[in-house]
């Protein structure tokens, strides 16, 4: 078998788009005080992560915890070199982006009926519709739109969900003006070679700077999927710190790959990601302060590779 | 990057050796029923598992959760074609393995002077030279004997340890007449890159049949690391059902690779292993219940691949 090409390329640096702050606290029951949302944020910005989704422009009936959306973005002053972005689900969601001073917003949508369905009360054609009002007068306003596509390894209602319609959904956010497509494997259930077959058929069509992979672990394959994405040169990870949310089945269970797990693996592939993995193991410290409960991550856990004294 | 040869070559099957009733369990502070590692024990078994090592013949003041070792033995009746093991760390050991009716054993080192000492107290060379006193005339007797170096991606009071003293040192056991050399990544610091360079080297000498990797998953690499291993032609891997074992540094932290993980990413690369996932989920289970806790393993949690109703 030696001779056979494993790791022989990988890509010269890796940009991690941070979540935390928007994926990671949506869903959590009890209310988040707003300086506390700030210090992850500026815990985040210290281990030198420069793409952070903020928050959310939903309705707060939809997810309270995010009502404070407008006082975050005007609290959060990034230092220059910092993006930070929000999720607009419709044009009223761009107005309020818009007002609130944001230069990134992000637009969503599933790749299965059922899943857009129940998490936006809208089929595919609708939300395509919806989203053409809003990526247009976005950019028209200089704003950068990035676009993220779920359940493209699977929807827990309808299963496989076929690649070419994830493509074709992909193609079409791109063509409104999406500077960027980030493929959701909403419910953990990737394994490498189906990453592989989906990433090859995206990779056909769409170069790898529009294209980002945003993995669960739920099932632990995320770094092995992400291994893969990175050898097919995929060059922009979602990652959410200490994984917090994605909506894990039960408190403690793994959604979200840990953007230190995923940094950690980097490092030791030696792949730049301008990330200071002890700041980053800080930053999950205040994580998990924050939300008062051990997270699932595992290297802000276990540590960098350090020594005992013998 | 399209073109570039991603998991275009694996092993037609993987034999795992599974390691919880011995690995698992031999760190668990409250004593363990006999009944319940029987229990264990048959639904490891029931999940189509060939080789189990079931318990330590060491001393039971080292290990007082193992002493029930020959009653263990005794009592575990394996079905035609599932052969039990155990560790043994000397010629008492042996004789008390030989005794009990067991057909396969395992010996262990490290790789690191100052952990094998910690560990067994004894240099490296004092281990070698106790283990030539156990394999060969556990050959002799018709045993089939495996061995485990352990530290062989770092040692947590050396750090790096040069891959040409583990390869010393698995030539060696070979050498002596162990049928396999499983290599461990004792504390779970383990990348992909450097797994290729590790399993290079000892691919370069040694057949791949006779070598194992032994990953744990405390910086969530483990399945990538496995990944990798697979690519190069590995097709033997060590794993603990739910993740027990592996001295985690907190509770339900991960140490051992789960089993059920492992599976579950071999089953998506379609690479069989005789193991039905179902059932190893519930043994799974059944360990979570005899520890009396939640385990670290991911696929037990979250389940299978499954559809909910729309």
């Amino acid at each position: 078998m030696l001779g056979v090409a494993v790791l022989d390329k990988l890509p010269p640096s890796v940009s991690i788009y941070e979540v935390s702050p928007r994926d990671g606290l949506q869903n959590e029951a009890a209310p988040i005080p707003l300086a506390s949302k700030l210090e992850l944020l500026h815990a985040l910005v210290a281990s030198g992560l420069r793409r952070i989704e903020l928050t959310s422009f939903v309705s707060p009936r939809w997810v309270p915890q995010l009502a404070d959306a407008e006082e975050l973005v005007r609290l959060a002053e990034p230092p220059p070199g910092v993006t930070v972005s929000a999720l607009v689900p419709n044009a009223k969601g761009f107005e309020r982006a818009l007002s609130a001073g944001l230069r990134e917003i992000a637009v969503f949508m599933s790749a299965s009926e059922t899943h857009n369905r129940k998490n936006t009360n809208k089929s595919i054609a609708d939300s395509l519709h919806t989203f053409a009002e809003v990526v247009k007068p976005a950019r028209a306003a200089g704003l950068a739109v990035r676009a993220y596509v779920s359940t493209v390894w699977g929807c827990p209602y309808e299963g496989d969900v076929p690649v070419g319609t994830s493509l074709g959904i992909a193609r079409e956010l791109l063509e409104l003006g999406c500077y960027q497509v980030s493929l959701g494997d909403t419910i953990g259930v990737g394994t490498p070679l189906q990453t592989k077959r989906i990433v090859e058929a995206f990779l056909s069509e769409i170069p790898a700077p529009q294209l980002a992979l945003h993995l669960h672990d739920t099932r632990g394959t995320a770094l092995a999927n992400a291994l893969v994405g990175l050898e097919l040169g995929i060059c922009d990870f979602d990652a959410s710190v200490a994984g917090i949310g994605g909506c894990p089945y039960a408190p403690g269970a793994a959604g979200n790959l840990a953007t230190e797990d995923l940094v950690y693996m980097l490092e030791g592939l030696g792949v730049p990601t301008g990330i200071d993995l002890d700041l980053l193991i800080e930053a999950g410290r205040v994580a998990e302060n924050v939300l008062g409960r051990r997270l699932p991550g595992k290297v802000h856990q276990a540590g960098p590779r350090t020594l005992r004294p013998a």
